[in-house]
Order: structure tokens, then C-alpha cells, then sequence
């Protein structure tokens, strides 16, 4: 490369930097989630970026596969960079189950990767946020997923939810009913297609993959009914009491009843969670204000994951939250907030020999909880204020050779364009806190 | 692969899973040092994990390119995952400068990978928290970044340090008095080593390489002596008060002065940062309890990065916190504080009928900003107890079906074993709040 030729500081298709604004907003989602989840008991993990392809892929294969970033590392060895945090997870737990005990609640806010078509919004590098409980398979962790979900929205402000539930063995009992095992894929995918091709085409596309009869059948069942109470009672019609997810959902859905918080969720036959691995409970999340935008945060119970790693059955249930969907949903919304944290003060530099004295001043003012920055150098005042008015500083600190001489300084209000001289230095920090107030 | 063949379920070599406390730990010290972040005006930002290699690596080359995890994605791209902060920096400076503006603070904390050898309790994943101001070449911003340093190690319980610091053009200035800028890599080599091997075996080493005279000259240039002011007379007396970067020695060591915090940094000539690509001030920082642990906090200006992606002239300066070496040092100092946030109420699970009952009163404490959790399934009280002190829960709420139908519970001390019995819902929240104090 010859000296001159500059590199195009371009990042790859699906990759995103985030300036302060955004990151701020991230950082800031991710902790109120955090609050959330300490006030739950649950725990925070980590786990590596890369794990073997075999620990990652040995069962998913197919559809998985292709999106994952999988290469060969300098020892030879064949890694793959994680596309979930719950395969890791589940990994995790056969490896260090004796040292975290049963029940073991975990949370885990990273990124993850997926090669998959940047179309439709869609990012290869993206943030989830996921909450499990593993070691129980009862109703109370499947409601304690549902609250959370709740309380997680909440925190983020979206508190008009809905938060849709259903169960995996009832809709699997229903399609042996019908005799459509075979096909369940293709019926599970007819059916998530409902919410955007309307219910007269997933009509058409369920009458060509089981015949109008079944498809009628199939509309009826996943239709949700005036209560919960009446949705129970349909698909215990239909597949009889003796199926075990009839009992979870009618035990979860009256504990609901009983918190009085049933408004926010509904047992909606229609969620089915695609080809994902779960075994029982499933659930979704739509924002009343945006449902259009899909689920913003799903999961469901996954009794089978760990049996890869171990022999010890590890029953579980969580969910995760679609951050950078959430972050949209926020944006359009107006619920993002005042933007990223910043410096309330700014010190402006006149003179080289009060390099030390601009310092001092800021760091006393920081002593204080006050946010402050030193401009870092002499340049024109005009210039200086131009800077606080882009980063929204709304007070400045003026400090020449004579102030200095004085142990004085003079603050600005940059809003209102008052002066106050002659500050001594407490009195400095006492009038930015008044002025901040 | 046999249905029945379990996956060992591994991490590759120099990676690791983070356990609740251990990944508490590592939350906590993030968040301490936004906080002081934030105090400085500093915004956070992010950048994706996988870049293009070219971009990565253009100017890099040699010892780096071994390191770095590369590979071709599908799309047969040549993507490498970021073996730093710094360079993605650059890149996003080159790529966004007209949105952020200059000077402009950021700060990043994130992960990187270096598949370098792992003796020595080296990682191949490790995180990094690095803050930089750039567009400026300013003594005030490497003074800023030097503050920083000492209020970041300051937040995480670090208040006994030193932080020293140097000047590579100095440096420079002065290997090039001697004739020996072709040898500089070797002697920059041989003078980081010092720490370890001591000063006659660097003497040594030094006289193979550059003659014994010479290796006399360069052990008297990076001596510290009795004070940062007697040090910067020699090192003026020995490459003339013409190089620029004695001027910049003496105007931030007058400004610590100043401000009297001079006792704990240091003017070191022997600070070099290696092959690092800093071309003014170089900064180290170790820890007073802990020496021998190597720097926890290095950095320096480089005022040439950026130009590998565009013309404008951006320099920069700024530092970065080893986060795995310091958690490593905190433990070993027993600054770790009190370990993660854990629930510190269990509600006892006793009948089934009462699921909702027992997520009420847990939802009632966390309304209190008590964190609470439900134990999930009815299991023998010695087992849910057990649970409760594994996890160093203090408090249980005990409710059957008596209690449930009176509208009361029983609250327990378990450090106690005292019991509240007959508690209304906000009696018990009281009571809780009233034994956690």
C-alpha cells in the first residue's frame, strides 16, 4: 500500500457504530433491565464470544447453520462465534451446575452474531438480553418469566403491553389430532405468518399444506376467544384435559387472574414460536402503542436443551429481549429519554500558565457531583462556546491571568447569559449547583 | 453423532465463563468508572466486534497480524475480530468526525481478542475500558487523561498508586543523539524488561546491544531521580530544551504541581510503552499495594493513527484499563466489595393453589425496593432453606393455606431464626425493610 492511499474506514454490511447518543440509550436500557433483575434474584453471567462449532452446532444444524460466523482459529481448532445466549447458556450450566446450585436464575445483556440477510432491518451483529430459570419445571418459574417480561417493559417505560402466551405440547396435541405431525413445520410457519398476511391467506396457505377442513380447524383453534377462561375451555375441548400443558396454562393463567394483572397478558393459541426449541410454555410481548413492530421480547420453557452437554435433566424457561428492536420501538415512541449523560460545566482555557488552575477548578466542581470538562486549549472564545453549545453545556467557568491571581473565577450562564464574578471556589460550586437545579 | 454421545462442554483455551460473582464484580467496576466518565464530560460509544481486516490491520502487520482472529465470511469477506480499542476508534473518528464533533472524549468498554500464547495467565478475551479525547494536541488533554487515570483506579478502591509517565519524542530525540535509532526496537526491549530482570542484567543487555558506553548513557537517561523537576533537568541537559516534548514534561509536571496531586504520578524516562504506536506522552500506572502486577492503566498521545483514513490531521490521546489484571489485583486486595446483589427475601413455596398469592408478595417487596424471590415448586422446607443460605438470603416469608385465606404471613429471620407471625402485606414489607437495615 503506498503511503497515500488512505483506507476507507467503511465497517461490514449488518455492523453499526454506535455514537454517544445511542450507546448512551443502550447503556442506560441495559441497566434499568439490571435493576429489574436484582430485584428478581437473578444473576449476572458471561460467557465467551467464541465457543467450538460442536458445542454451538452440534444439534441446531440446518437453517442455523449457514448464518453462523464459524472459521478455523491459529491452533487448528473449529470455533464459531455464538448466534444466541441460550445455547451458550445451556453449555454453561452442564459445566458449572455444581458450583451455581438449582435453582439457578441468570441474566446475560451481549451481542451476538448471525450472517443472515441485512434486509428488513435486520443486523448481523446485534444486543439480546436474556432471563432464565433453570432447574424447575413449574408453573411458578413459567409466571415468574411472565412477570419479568412485565416489569422489564415497564422499566424501559412501555408499560400498556401485551404479553401473549400458549403452550408447544397443546398445539403438538392438537396437529396428532389432525394427524399433521408431518407437516407441523409447515403449519407452525402458515400460522406466524398470520399477524402480517391476515387471516383469509393463512387460510389459503393452510387449506394447500392440510386440506380446507384442517385448515378450518387449525383458524378455530388458535383463535383467541373473548377470556382466557374461554380459550381454556376450547382447547380443552379440543385436545382434552389429560394433556399436561392444559394444566400449566390454566394454572398460570388463574395466578394471573388472582395478582389481578391480567389485563397485560393473553392466552393466545396463535403463538407458536416457530421452529425455536421449545417444549412447553411460549410466549411473546407486543407494545400496545407499536404492535406492528412484532414481539420485542420472547421465550418460552425449553425442557431438553442442556441433554447435549449433560445427563442430569435441566428443565428451563426464560425469555429475551430484542434490543435493537426495542431501542427503535423506544425512539419512535419518544421514550428515549434525555439523550447521553452530559458534562454540565465547561471551563474555558485562556491562558497556558493556568493549565493546572483549569484543572483544579474542574476537578472541584466534579468533587461536588457536577459533571465538568476543561475546553483543552487556548483557542478563541467564540470557538469554546460554539463547543458547549453543541455538547449542550449549559454553564461555563472563566478564569484569566488576574482572577487566578485572586483565587477567583467567574461562571456563565450560558442559557440565560448572566455573569456572576468574582467566585471564590465554593461559592463557584455552589451557584453551578443552584444555577443546575 | 450418537443420540446418546454427550458434547464435553468446553470453552477454548484462554477463554472463560464468567460466574454470577465474578461477572458482578466485573459489572460493578464498569459501572464505577462510567460514572467517573461521566464527571469528565466523556460519552460513551461502540463499535462492531468484526471489521474489515484491511481495516484492522492495514498499518498493523508483523507481530499483530499472528494475534488476530481473521477469517473470510460468507460473503467472502476478509473480517478480523478487533484486538483492540484503538484502531476501531480511529476508524470510527475517520468515519464519523463530522457528527461528533472536536475535541471530542469518549470512553468504550468492551471486549477484544488475541489469540496470543496463554502462559502467564494471559486471555485471549479480555475487556478493555478505554477513554481518549482527540482533536487536540494539547498539554491540558494529556494532563486530563492523567487525572482520569488516577480518579478511575481512585473509584475501584485504588487510592495508594503511581502513575508514571514519559515522553517518546524525547525518547527519540535522544536514541537519535546516541546513533542508535536503527537499534531502537532492541533497546526499547531491553529497557521493559528492567522491571523484571533489574538494572545490572538490563546493564547487559543493553551493552550487546549498543556497546557498554552507550548502555552506561541510556540506564543514566531513564533513572528517576529525586524529583520530577531534578529528572526533567537532566533529561534537558541531555537532549536540549529545543525537543518539543520537554516542554510538554514540563508544563504537565508544573500543572500536577499546582494542583498537588505530584505525589502520585512520577516523571519516568523508563516508560516507553514498547512498539506501541504513541508518538508524544506515554503513561503507566501500578498499583501501591501491588507493584508487581505490571501496569493496570497504560496509554499515551499518538497523533498519527487516524491518517490511515483520512487526510484530516487528528491527534489524540488517551488510556486504557486492563479490567482482567485489575479484578485480578482488587481480589487479591480484598477490594471486591460485597460480592453480587442477591435476593434478599425468599418467598417459600408450600401449596400449589397459592402461586399467585406467593408472586404478590414477592411483587409487594421488590414495589418496596426489596429484592425477592419466589422459591418455584413445592419442595421439603429443609430444601428451600438450604437454597436461601446457599445464596445468602436473610429473610423468608413462610404463607399456607390458613394465612393465605386470613390475608397474613409470617416473615423469618433466618440469621435470627426469630419469626414474625400474622403479618398484613404492608406489615411485612415494613418488617423486611425494618430487619435488612
Amino acid at each position: 500500500m503506498r503511503n497515500d492511499e488512505l483506507i476507507e474506514p467503511r465497517i461490514p454490511k449488518g455492523f453499526r457504530d454506535f455514537l454517544p447518543e445511542k450507546e448512551s440509550l443502550r447503556l442506560g436500557l441495559v441497566r434499568k433491565l439490571q435493576a429489574v433483575f436484582e430485584r428478581f434474584g437473578f444473576l449476572p453471567i458471561d460467557t465467551p464470544v467464541l465457543e467450538f462449532a460442536e458445542v454451538l452446532l452440534g444439534k441446531g444444524g440446518g437453517e442455523t447453520d449457514k448464518e453462523v460466523y464459524r472459521f478455523t482459529d491459529h491452533g487448528g481448532r473449529d470455533v464459531a462465534m455464538r448466534f444466541d445466549l441460550t445455547v451458550p447458556f445451556a453449555r454453561f450450566m452442564a459445566a458449572h451446575l455444581s458450583e451455581v446450585g438449582l435453582p439457578f436464575r441468570r441474566w446475560h445483556a451481549a451481542k451476538v452474531w448471525r450472517g443472515e440477510n441485512t434486509q428488513r432491518g435486520r443486523y448481523r451483529e446485534f444486543m439480546q438480553v436474556d432471563f432464565d430459570i433453570v432447574g424447575t419445571d413449574s408453573a411458578s418459574a413459567d409466571l415468574e418469566i411472565l412477570l419479568l417480561m412485565k416489569e422489564s417493559l415497564a422499566a424501559l417505560g412501555a408499560e400498556r403491553v401485551s404479553i401473549r402466551y400458549a403452550h408447544r405440547g397443546v398445539f403438538n396435541a392438537f396437529l396428532a389430532r389432525l394427524g399433521l405431525e408431518k407437516a407441523s413445520v409447515d403449519v407452525l410457519r402458515a400460522i406466524d405468518k398470520q399477524r402480517k398476511i391476515g387471516t383469509e391467506k393463512t387460510r389459503e396457505l393452510l387449506a394447500l399444506i392440510a386440506g380446507p377442513s384442517h385448515a378450518r380447524d387449525i383458524l378455530d383453534f388458535i383463535r383467541v376467544e373473548q377470556t382466557p377462561a374461554l380459550t381454556l375451555t376450547k382447547l380443552t375441548g379440543i385436545v382434552g384435559d389429560g394433556v399436561e400443558g392444559i394444566q400449566r396454562l390454566a394454572h398460570v393463567s388463574s395466578a394471573l387472574e388472582q395478582m389481578d394483572i391480567a389485563g397485560s397478558f393473553a392466552l393466545d393459541p396463535s403463538i407458536t414460536r416457530g421452529l425455536d426449541y421449545y417444549t412447553g410454555m411460549v410466549f411473546e410481548s407486543f407494545l400496545g402503542d407499536l404492535p406492528d413492530i412484532g414481539s420485542v421480547c420472547s421465550g418460552g420453557r425449553y425442557n431438553e436443551l442442556a441433554s447435549l452437554y449433560t445427563k442430569q435433566h435441566l428443565p428451563g424457561v426464560g425469555a429475551s429481549i430484542g434490543v435493537d428492536r426495542l431501542m427503535a420501538a423506544m425512539e419512535e415512541l419518544g421514550l428515549t429519554g434525555a439523550g447521553p449523560a452530559q458534562g454540565s460545566v465547561l471551563v474555558l482555557f485562556l491562558e497556558d500558565r493556568l493549565l493546572g488552575r483549569y484543572h483544579e477548578i474542574a476537578q472541584a466542581l466534579r468533587g461536588a457531583g457536577i459533571a465538568a470538562e476543561v475546553y483543552p486549549e487556548k483557542k478563541k472564545l467564540a470557538v469554546q462556546f460554539a463547543y458547549a453549545e453543541k455538547k449542550g453545556i449549559p454553564l461555563a467557568v472563566v478564569c484569566g491571568e488576574e482572577e487566578a491571581a485572586a483565587g477567583v473565577a467567574t461562571l456563565k450562564d450560558l442559557r440565560s447569559r448572566e455573569s456572576f464574578e468574582g467566585l471564590k471556589p465554593a461559592d463557584l460550586t455552589g451557584k453551578a449547583r443552584e444555577l443546575l437545579r
